[in-house]
């Protein structure tokens, strides 16, 4: 296929949007300065520089197009919106223990574990200080209960993962905490900000929910069937940090008892040996759950599609239908 | 001298807002529960329990009250003030590594690292939530500046605790950041909510920032001469922790060549010997560092005082008056 002439919606989003994400960026900039230490802006910049898509910033924006919206405000929030997920990676690299990011040594490598807290920390005040730059108290109240549900997910995380009673519920709510909570904060956003209809602002909220379950759900899968040269992780991961994810869960709720004491062993006790991830994936195979598990992705973006099929058609509008197909496409 | 006929200043206060601190108290379990993760109420509650001894809360309800505010959102500001200290209690105990916290083991050491990270990031965003309730963006403006401001000076501390070149001026935003910020928040929003004349809510913020600054030198000279009984803190353990304050920075200020490399050789290299506690106490009495640190809280506290005088005489005037008092007669 040839990619520049049929590139993918995230970059045909990005290029749509050029303008806007430019102001973004030079907004992030500046607002992660700091006037007494330096080590704010240091620490900010090593991983807004490393890129990343920013895709949840564009959600916003394209969220605000979509809706006709003429005005500036849009980019205070995308650049919250990016804020609030800089300081989350931040935290999450503590809390993980993680060494890498973005193919670069995390922050808490690079600096130390303090540094990524309280940076955070700044940057959550920062996010909130441009909020309120914006007077309108509705996207506060959203992006602080976006907020809760991030952490509240993580916490969940923290004492679920490992945990053979984590069912699909449990599971549903961490993906939201982790995922969905700020792709459908940042959609709404978008929405009320322009002054749209209560009807469409609910509707790019299910659209980014949507999308954002799907998005997380997409992510466990490939941990287990992606090309590693693709995604950059290594497969089983997940299954080797005794994460409980979507297939697992669903291998884990058909077992005969015989394959329970395996699930046991390996992920609550997280006693593993050789071998033991080949036999994890017979078990998920056996069951079908890494197809039951896209087939899950899939009716989550649909839901996100048919939720955005509520608004006018645009150009806008296609290009957020095709980047729901795209989450799930890649699975298949 | 009788101490039932004589109360402290913050015991007198506790009393006359023993009402509005209860309908606090309920507020902050009611909003400390999690629907999802029960490890959050747990985490909180911990801390909560443990008493402290809730002056920050305490200020906000007695500057509304000193404005004659009626309402009751005034609960709601003390619940929010309490809930961003406490956490950046937990965030500070990851980033100290304590152990101990209001004569408890830590949060991070009963759980861990993780749990106190996320649980102070999903009370920050508790926080705001009830922020947004009051309607007010002021206050939100107010609150995520302090916020901002402590991160701020944590960062700061993080780098120039160790650093002969911290001066006087890093010690006052340190200081601000550790104490002062959220002091003169919480006083400035309870004038805020009760729509006192702008003078009134500057002479309110003006007094929390001398407060809040008397109430961290005062901390940090009681680490040199306190008695530990009293305090709960060995003297010198900033010293031995390697932490530059006031009276060490006006003692370096003024050091000889062979003085300096004292300095250099304990606080900056922290490579420490018995009897340089003792040395660097006699350097402290040299210089009479300890009593020009003593006059500047005294200096702070009359700053608070003088602000204060610009709002109508009340009994509740008068107790914040004493309370500036007494945060520095511990001292003499």
């Amino acid at each position: 296929m040839d990619i520049a002439s049929n590139p993918k919606p995230h970059d045909r989003l990005a290029d749509a949007l050029a303008e806007d994400m430019a102001a973004v960026n030079v907004l992030i900039r500046e607002r992660m300065k700091s006037e007494h230490a330096p080590r704010i802006p240091e620490v900010t910049a090593h991983l807004i520089d490393a890129g990343g898509k920013r895709l949840r910033p564009m959600l916003t924006l394209a969220a605000a197009r979509l809706c006709g919206y003429q005005g500036s405000d849009h980019v205070k929030l995308a650049a919250t919106v990016e804020f609030i997920h800089t300081a989350t990676l931040l935290h999450d690299d503590v809390v993980d223990e993680s060494k890498q990011r973005r193919g670069r040594p995390t922050a808490n490598l690079l600096w130390d574990n303090q540094s990524s807290v309280l940076v955070g920390d700044y940057l959550l005040a920062r996010s909130f200080l441009l909020m309120v730059e914006t007077g309108s108290l509705r996207v506060l109240e959203i992006l602080s209960n976006a907020s809760a549900t991030i952490s509240e997910g993580e916490v969940l995380q923290l004492t679920a993962a490992s945990d053979l009673k984590t069912d699909e519920s449990i599971y549903l709510q961490v993906a939201r905490g982790k995922t969905a909570a700020l792709f459908s904060a940042a959609t709404e956003v978008g929405g009320v900000i322009s002054g749209a209809p209560d009807d469409q602002v609910a509707a790019l909220r299910a659209y980014g929910d949507g999308l954002g379950v799907a998005f997380q759900i997409a992510d466990d899968l490939l941990d287990y069937q992606g090309d590693s040269a693709a995604t950059g992780k290594n497969v089983g991961d997940d299954f080797r940090e005794r994460k409980l994810t979507l297939p697992v869960i669903k291998a884990v709720a058909q077992a005969t008892e015989e394959e329970r004491a395996f699930w046991v062993r390996t992920i609550e006790k997280g006693n593993q040996q050789d071998g033991d991830l080949e036999h994890a994936l017979e078990l998920m195979g056996k069951y079908g759950t890494l197809e039951a598990t896209r087939l899950d992705a899939v009716a989550h973006a649909e839901r996100a599609k048919q939720a955005l099929s509520a608004l006018p058609d645009s150009d806008m509008r296609a290009m957020l239908m095709d980047l729901a197909d795209y989450v799930v496409d890649r699975l298949s």
